[in-house]
């Protein structure tokens, strides 16, 4: 068959394809991560690339006008390679490393500016510890072994029992041994009775080892990079789930595993973690030779992806997570580009759905500590959620979408530069909005569109059913064959010559995600015959976290009836969590005790959810009481 | 540069090399093994081939008649390749599968015949431990995820509290559970307190489980093919260790491998043993992939090559071995064709020279739970001697080199189909002797040279300081510039048209061995201040073990003054000792035992081995009062 080369910009990455592969194929291979929500179905319209020069061939398509049509655009997933090609991959289709909007995307994520160790009560005590050894030199009167002078020595500090070394590490002992003088820093992965050395340098201009705590969320992957010695947190980044191309959630992810093998999915998210490494070590100046713990959180889908297991029979019946403590593993096994001994730990699930991602939240919010009786909602694009305190746990796990996170929306984009971060109706009815950067606006990202839904509804403009009003006297509102379609932007002042909208199955989707989070709440709350007043706390965590504006999301039903003072922001949950996984062997005591003890409540065979679920699809909600006036 | 073909006979295999290459280095390329003791140096003689086409260029050579260039006859070390060659590989230069004299070799190292378990007094019960599991399938109450469920049903059938699974298994366990609807066998690798998982098979139809014990000797490298349920020996197998082509013993190997790297030599005997085990799996027809667990035997340098470890400390003072008990690995790391999760786990050696190969030779000999007095004396090129009992063990080690072997002798031969294995003088004063397998002579083996020198010495052929009696009448005795050779077997007899002879550097080959093993065993009695004769038992380890004629071994001094009566031949104790690490956790824990109190008596640095050395380098002794008559 004929092959092409396939050049994108502005990433300048050429690719050679068989004739007839779809562009989006030929990003795929290229390394280019092209922004598809619906799979490569052709249906949701966010792939979209400009061809600059050659030939495509494509079906027509409802998704382009015209005049975009006319300047080449086209969508990546639906024309086919013909001729030699030049794609232009627009900023919002493609995650660009360079672009600036990517490090404001980010942010919400990575929990920037907690640099310091923050235990959130627990001590210091990293499983992977940095030992410096002073060995005696054999002589004829002590001419023991050199695996054994070094096993000994480690006993002796660390009081474990049996030590022993990483299978690669063995060949290089007696070598490094005498070029350091017997002088060494030794890097022991300590488990309960035993210990394992996986990593030895020369004492002398030993570098910094560095850990890496990865959150993998269905839609954002992030990553802290903390000095193992200190615990302070030394460079962290964020990107989003190049799974996507392959689903937006779940369930789309796990079919997709199942028809075209887990291999796909599990090289997707590893490449994206592995960037980020690369990043990251070269902002730390940490060389990724010098990485020698990773410990990773997701909920139980992607953390089986990840391992390249198969997550199929989580989505059926009886819903059996392949693993839901995973073993200590090497991360050069999971395809991590780091130390080849470095060890791999996932945070521990609880059960079926309800991923180590939670497990991690609960530590990050001190939930298990606590005699409060407490809330944790995890908003993403899988929601979890946790009640109990100390004595008990019962949590389950509701799939939301990927609304919250600006993604499967028509003028949806994530939280890049340019993103419709606020949104507000002026007392003239007017749209008031704030984008990242302040740049132009190219789109509208979960934040921005939670604002929108709840002001139009505020303003009468969305019903109590979250349909658009046709009686409401604004002129930003349209309808095409009887359904609304709200104008944020017009095309003449938007950042990339496209209205930016909010369509009828835009307020849908977004009310489906508010009404899973709130069902989720409400089962698990009736569940323990629970009234929401009598929560002590409400611990809020994931990316969306610290910029959801509560107030709103009272308005629309999100949060259930709590006075505001109770509410804590706790960022990403699941990635602070792994990272005191990574630092505190104290707190993978208590991640172990959550799993084993937690109580799994389980959605998918639950009538109650589907009935919440439905009285929740309304705004706020089918019992209005709930939501009017303060709550105790 | 040019590339040539190299075709070899009988094999038929055909490598590509450079111009220039030697023949030596084709084969070795080619996975053809020839002889070559002295490493390539072209002093030995032992690489002869014959061209059958082409033309080679090389060096004058006294080792080669004029007859034998003129037939083609050529060094395979000296010769190179210089146009498309084809090269007939005679039977006693290679070392070919398919020899039959090749089985009769092998029959002596590897303990055919002992088809049963034989514990030596320990119980059966492998470390690697076959578990039939029934498990409960998931329900909506138990939804456990699959790694629980394997590992709960693990802890409940062996009691061991922490089970793993290996890596990667981990990703087929969903699928294996459910294709074998529960019902499953497992294998474990059993440590004091943990478990791991190595393999999972459905129960109906699971294949047998294969274990291999290993003997890496200096110079022969034997196997045993075990089922691991059973304990039955299925098929067993030696060759010799493709090292020797990098030198004949110890010191040479480590010097090669400063000078060239370890991987040569790692790779050399790695690829002997995946010889040996693809052999023996299609004898027993068990997939390679159902070995599941390899113990290996060896000294010091041999097991440090063997995993790809520098040897060069052991012959410096203070003569550090790099690891005396390796920790278990898996075998495919070593480079091994068996199953990828297969555990290998060495037998530990108790320090410097002193390897696993004498810690398995004492469980094998029983030494280590007798009350009785014993010497374990394994004669090899590596000599390993060991005196003790129960309570208390000394052990020393000592090169002889590789005479016993039948190795580095002018006509020397391994135990081939052809090669002389007894020898003796009639009335007459003429040499009777017996070849393997009844063929025309070839050469002489390690056990003909010891009857041989034995029967010369008896004869007064030789003298008492090993050197040729020019007054002795015989015909059969030649001088070339004052040195004797004595012809066994005439040109016109031999097998080869080559006459068999005994020359005098021969003598002093095997009289340095025997003086070896004999100053050992004298330093280490007189460091305990034994008398030989208050010794109780003594033992005889060693390929060449069975074969040794006691009587002519005491008549040359190899063996110190003791009863016959108390000697006991083990066979090949260090591959009986690996087999016993392999199928009793009983046997492993002496090991462990035996290496961590026997005390090391280090002769690189001890001053009286060498005068035992310059004593017993007469025949018998130079004191031969203590080996006329009876002794007690």
């Amino acid at each position: 068959m004929k092959k092409y080369a396939v050049n994108f910009l502005p990433s300048g990455v050429t690719v050679a394809v068989e004739e007839g592969t779809t562009i989006l194929k030929a990003a795929e291979r290229a390394g280019i991560y092209l922004n598809s929500v619906c799979g490569g179905e052709g249906t949701c319209g966010k792939c979209r690339v400009k061809i600059v020069f050659g030939e495509t061939r494509q079906p027509p398509t409802e998704l382009l006008s015209a005049e975009e049509l006319a300047e080449g655009v086209r969508l990546a997933c639906r024309s086919s390679v013909h001729s030699y090609l030049t794609v232009e991959v627009p900023k919002e289709t493609a995650d660009l490393e360079t672009a600036r909007g990517q490090a404001e995307a980010c942010r919400r994520f990575r929990d920037h500016g907690e640099s310091d160790f923050n235990g959130v009560g627990r001590e210091f005590d990293p499983p992977v510890t940095i030992l410096p050894l002073s060995l005696p030199p054999p002589t004829l009167e002590d001419n023991r072994d050199d695996l054994d002078r070094l096993a000994r020595a480690v006993r002796r500090q660390t009081g474990i029992g049996e030590i022993t070394v990483a299978p690669t590490l063995l060949p290089r002992i007696p070598l490094i041994l005498r070029e350091a003088g017997w002088e060494v820093s030794a890097a022991v992965d300590r488990g309960e009775n035993r210990g394992e050395v996986i990593a030895l340098r020369p004492i002398k201009n030993a570098p910094p080892a560095g850990g890496v705590a990865v959150d993998i969320g269905t839609t954002t992957v992030a990553v802290h990079l903390v000095d193992l010695a200190s615990g302070k947190t030394l460079a962290s980044a964020a990107t989003y789930n190049s799974q996507i191309a392959r689903g937006e959630d779940v369930i789309k992810r796990i079919i997709s595993s199942e028809e075209e093998g887990v291999e796909p999915l599990a090289e997707a998210v590893r490449g994206d973690i592995n960037n980020l490494i690369i990043k990251l070590s070269r902002e730390a100046g940490i060389a990724a030779e010098d990485i020698l713990a990773v410990t990773a959180a997701g909920n139980s889908t992607m953390i089986a992806l990840f391992l390249g297991i198969t997550p199929r029979q989580i989505r059926r019946e009886p819903y059996v997570a392949p693993l839901a403590a995973p073993p200590t593993l090497r991360a050069a096994g999971a395809g991590l580009r780091v130390n080849e001994n470095a060890v791999l730990d996932c945070v521990p699930g609880i059960a079926g759905w309800v991923g180590g991602d939670i497990t991690a939240g609960i530590l990050a919010s001190g939930l298990n500590r606590s005699g409060e009786l407490s809330l944790l909602i995890d908003i993403g694009t899988n929601g979890e959620i946790v009640v109990g305190n100390r004595d008990w746990m019962l949590a389950c796990s509701c799939s939301a979408g990927p609304a919250f996170e600006g993604s499967g929306i028509t003028s949806g984009t994530r939280a890049v530069a340019g993103a419709i971060e606020r949104f507000s109706l002026g007392d003239g009815g007017d749209p008031l909005w704030e984008t990242i950067g302040h740049e132009p606006p190219i789109g509208i990202c979960g934040s921005g569109l939670l604002d929108a839904v709840a002001e139009l509804f505020r303003a009468g403009i969305l019903g109590r059913d979250g349909r658009f009003n046709p009686d409401h006297p604004t002129n930003r509102l349209a309808f095409e064959d009887g359904r609304g379609i709200f104008t944020v932007v017009g095309a003449g002042e938007s950042g990339n010559r496209r209205p930016i909208v909010i369509a009828q199955a835009d307020i849908d989707n977004l009310v489906r995600a508010k009404a899973a989070i709130y069902a989720g709440v409400s089962v698990l709350l009736k569940a323990v015959d629970l009234d929401p007043g009598r929560l002590e706390r409400v611990f809020i965590s994931g990316g969306f976290g610290r910029y959801l504006d509560i107030e709103r999301a009272r308005r629309i039903g999100l949060l259930p009836a709590v006075a505001p003072e109770k509410i804590s922001f706790i960022g990403n949950g699941s990635l602070r969590g792994a990272k005191l996984f990574l630092l505190s062997r104290q707190a993978r005591a208590e991640a172990a005790r959550i799993a084993g003890s937690a109580t799994y409540l389980e959605l998918s065979a639950n009538h109650n959810f589907m009935e919440e679920y439905g009285r929740a699809m309304f705004l706020p909600h089918t019992d209005v009481e709930k939501f009017d006036g303060n709550s105790n």
